[in-house]
């Protein structure tokens, strides 16, 4: 487990390896960085810095490190940041000194990793800092990229933010359609209850009091999902829960209404744009001619 | 091939399948859909569409596709639209008859392929709107998503854009610091041409009218990449230039600078933000209860 | 999603292609059947029937499908049983009509699923007899065999246990040795608390009413496991409990204690046994001359 | 090759590699050690042994280390055993400090290995132990949990035990169906011996000694499977054979019945019994606190 | 198993499908066919035939159906021959109706996979029609392409070779360096002898006619490779063995010396060059305009 | 990157460890190196030299050093060569000391890279010299082993040859086919043109004078290939193109024509026979007793 990884989350070694390894092949393709054998002198060494040309939160230097390695594992590299860090524009990263084909044919990979994460992680910071003044916390939701599930929930951390499930399987999450189906809420929570393994958590969105009402009177649930609902509305529900499940508020939230929902006594604020929309943070590999 | 592909690019059915099987299995997890089981009655069927509540261009319906019949191979799906097709807000993209379990369980990964794709395809559709009076073409880089990229650059193709390299290996492109490490403009543009096989394309980045007199003089590129020029300066290369290279504008371009600069005669725009930070657009799977 | 499968789990069709695709593999090696080959003349026909030569519970039955498919796609299948179904000793589950040298090169594989998963089943089904005349269910652990995990836990299902967690990602367990190092039950529950989710369920190990009492008092957990203690004390922890926390007795469970611990009042009984130790229910291919 | 590995097997570093990355992903998933990450301080370093409870015969070491170094790849391992040892109940096997999240986050994969495959061996060796006294050999089949055969095999040889064909492609074995098929034995084996390449031995299993005077005087075979007879008619199956077969004997061998039938003079006991049935060997990882 | 696969052969559905897949992998690349999505209109439909433009024997055609319906499910295609059919020149092995661009994009690995394996089935055949009038017949070896050997030795058979051994393990072979280390070949094939499993063959390497005579001296060898004799060495070598060992023939062996070193009595006469550096068959993909 | 990479082309870490890694899984089989186990004593040390035996041109000494480090991290290597190097008759290209069992078992995997690989640069360099006192170099085509593209391309560079297309989707090829369905040169080329990114190079195929003819006057294309004409016809067409595009001459070329045709004044000969027919180069691994 890497000494770059956010203290309070678990970046598996594994996933690292898998994601870097898949993406060094995407970009090397077949017949690997044309450029650099075209251009670079074999054995020469190359030194560059890691940089955020923005300010943010940083996610995603180990996955830089990886890289580097893979292609050229004498690299030698100095960390000035770890994941989770907030810093300033024009901040140095890293330090690296490698092969300068290797350091130039690992670019790209390293900055897309570092720069899609980083943009997920200070998004989900800037959500974070709008409700810091609340008990409310920021939490994702599976609207991820197919395939960086992992990668980027690891990035909410960074940022701050909590983890909603990661998949289907680790938790079940009852909405409309399910309650429609299964006939009610009071016959789709008793269901849900019957087979959840006492391992499981069961959360079920409302979309109004009443909703919310009949949940608590049926029982089973530990968390509920209020979707779309005005602060003034949530405010009721909070206390109309009054501590007995965990409450989230969802459904259309920004930055600009991040404070009035928090403000409402919900615990937790949950967002897909924190992850499917985030605009990327702009890091460069400046290198020492 | 399916016929919901945009017709004028490839997408690859190994792709498909290769994309769809892992994001499905990142999502089910070991587990599965605790939530369809322990709450929908086994054997049900579910009657949905796929809609696209905000406006935008469609890229990612096969992967729609894929994606449900891998759960339910019995699905039937009856489509309205193909990719490429731009659609006004709350249109019903497809309509679907399958396994409610089955429905429900692919629902998430559907829509976060066709939300990110179409975002993408979205993002350079508004591009190419705002330079369609000219004769310059959006184009992208190798700034993708890791793991996702032929999908990206599809969804480019389907918003209108042209693709640029897919990878390190499908043409050269010398940068800055190729300059700087080979010794100059002259000598990076011999040694590459003597490296270059004759299906290889060379582009060289430039900075300034010098340098872009200089590779003129030198000969041997294919492109010339115009880095962070105004458009008076970018007019004034495409005259010296004079149809002997193709041209490329490119360094923080936005929707509001566009169009001047695609006026000034550039053959290319290339920018980053179309596939690292277009915002998802807008999917929803409505489902008949 | 196979009519096979067992109605109250999901078994997902990408674990079992998956897992028939490795195992077929690695009968098959390189070479493949040989002796199919070199004995059965080319396109003649086979019937057989799948048989439970011994009583027991089944599960696996879509894997056998699967592995005949893969080998004669248009293999004919009549099922007699279904996963979850107990049966007597000498019952037909399956009917099958296929080319004789794909039903001769599947065989095994078919078998080893069938036979595997089914004593699993079986033995999860003679834990939960033995418990039926109270409210206790017999749960698994993460004793599984290495690559199986989704399926052993699946035919738990079947033998009409529950589930216990997947992997270390989707429940905190907290156990001796991070109580020892983080310090004490009072500050390991606030700092678990602290970092999970809001999906995420937390369960203690204790070995004495004294470190349960502790964990009353301390609040933040879910789920309490009380590690070999004997009926009269689990009794007493049931009763310091009473309701507020789910209980599970746990070490060195057999089918001779079981009913006695179910007796107690705890919750769920977790036994590694039936997914480490469970013998291989006995299943064959009866081949027609 | 590891010098953990039992000296007289080859037991593949790519094998190693792959079933416990396998296992590894299976048990972290998408969220990783959510225990340790929440309870451990970052860097804090532990130290354990890995220790055999019961009494048995080791196999899985190398899996040990290898799942540690892939979660700490500076983890301190000091062995005091290899596989294909015999050691009495609380023996340590291994020493190790490590960092403690890691020590953690690989316990359950270890054991897994470790209790599984050296509940194989130890089953072997009980076999091997009854037939000491006699020149028959135990061997086991491809009765093997799907995906791990490799590995079982390979506990089978720690366990003193000799190993069967790995799969379908490396020898043949002809059963009763194909005989049946192919007309008879002459004609089967006939076929057999002209199909097979000059490495590859021909095994015809026989359930009289009737069907085995045939087979002596078809000629072709290398080895005879005698199924399911008892000792009296084995020991007059062996007097027949006369040394010019290699015999096995096979069907419901048990380790009450093995010496019996061992003492009738055959070369061979097969049992699946030793793979598909062996209890795990409880092994553990104790912490120091 | 395709009705066009040898009839004396086993091709795994699953060596197809995975060699085919990567195999179009490696052909499409991340963009796919730019050629035929430039030029070809969507949704036209082609029609082909398979060529062999110079006569040989035939291997492969279950892979390049498998590569067409990889691109288009309904490709509809009518075969005129089968895997180790000897063709003349100009012959029509397959007819086609397709789309358009998928016949194209799957042209060059169909031909690639026929021509290959085809040029090892139709070297085969001209090394066993060199021997056909004597007993002996022509064998491969472990000199195959990395990543192709199961379906190299399939080509084998195709051609009418029989297969040696498919891999380290499925067969013992002892050479000169084993002999050497090990102390000598009584102490070499006792030492094998006692270790492998008794459905191992055990083949041992001689180079003189005197250790020829300790072979068969020491006993336990199934099979003697004799190693770069000439004729007259190896027709006293075959009168030495008298049936009791197989013998092969091996070292440099070519078509001119194929007849004499049968004719000496030998078994099997072994040779890499089939494998390894036979000439690719000439076919053709002939589209009608 | 290896420093016995052949300077000037690039050879990417990942291509080699999963080439390797597939090649020796595939020799190991299951039961990995029987012989190796059974005859050499464990621990023993060995020392070995891998030697060309026939002149040629080296292509895959890095595939041998990571093949022995896989099994042997400890081995010890020095190298006498590295790629590219034209080397005479009964060379050591390297020396190793290492693991005995590791060193015989990954022999045959790092010869069949070295041997094939070596035999596609040799076959290359001969066609190099029979044009050096030309301007003309050799190029390859996609006929390529499936599976081997990238190394087989990398191999034809060490032997001084130049890189034709890696895939379809590299550069766009149009062919008589494409010209066909399209409805001519010109119209086909201007789809071509209409379609293909900036960075995509267009060659078309003619074989009349004629239709070179329309090529030129149509434009579009940067790369023209002549097939099958005769060295007079070439000539013409050389003087025809004028500098105007680049060309390739296709069809039949062979070691005995190629200096006539290099002498046409064509910039590049293309020629699959150096890749899919060329003959294993002969090594060995010389084992020192």
């Amino acid at each position: 487990m890497s000494p770059l990884t956010c203290p309070d989350a678990f970046l598996s070694p594994l996933e690292i390896e898998d994601a870097v390894t898949r993406a060094l092949a995407e970009d090397l393709g077949r017949a690997g960085d044309l450029t650099s054998v075209a251009t670079i002198p074999e054995g020469r060494r190359g030194r560059a810095a890691v940089v955020a040309r923005a300010a943010g939160t940083i996610a995603g230097l180990p996955l830089v490190v990886a890289a580097l390695r893979k292609l050229d594992p004498d690299a030698e590299i100095a960390a000035h940041a770890r994941d989770g860090t907030a810093v300033g524009a024009a901040t140095a990263l890293m330090t690296i000194a490698a092969d300068a084909r290797a350091l130039l044919a690992a670019e790209r990979v390293s900055l897309n990793f570092l720069g899609h994460l980083s943009g997920i992680a200070s998004a989900t910071a800037e959500f974070a800092k709008r409700m810091a003044h609340t008990r409310a916390r920021v939490t994702c939701t599976r609207k991820t990229t197919p395939g960086l599930r992992a990668l980027e929930k690891y990035a909410v951390r960074c940022g701050g933010g909590s983890n909603h499930r990661f998949g289907l399987d680790d938790a079940i999450l009852i909405k409309d359609n399910h309650i429609a189906v299964a006939g009610g809420i009071r016959t789709v929570l008793a269901r849900a209850k019957a087979m959840a393994g006492h391992l499981v958590k069961i959360e079920i969105e409302v979309d109004s009091l009443d909703q919310l009402a009949e949940v608590l009177d049926a029982g089973g649930a530990d968390v509920v999902l209020l979707d779309n609902m005005d602060p003034p509305t949530l405010r009721r529900a909070v206390a109309m829960v009054d501590g007995r499940l965990v409450t989230e508020a969802s459904g259309g939230i920004t930055l600009a209404t991040a404070a009035a929902i928090a403000e409402t006594g919900v615990d937790y604020l949950s967002t897909g744009a924190i992850t499917h929309s985030a605009p990327s943070l702009d890091v460069a590999l400046d290198i020492e001619a």
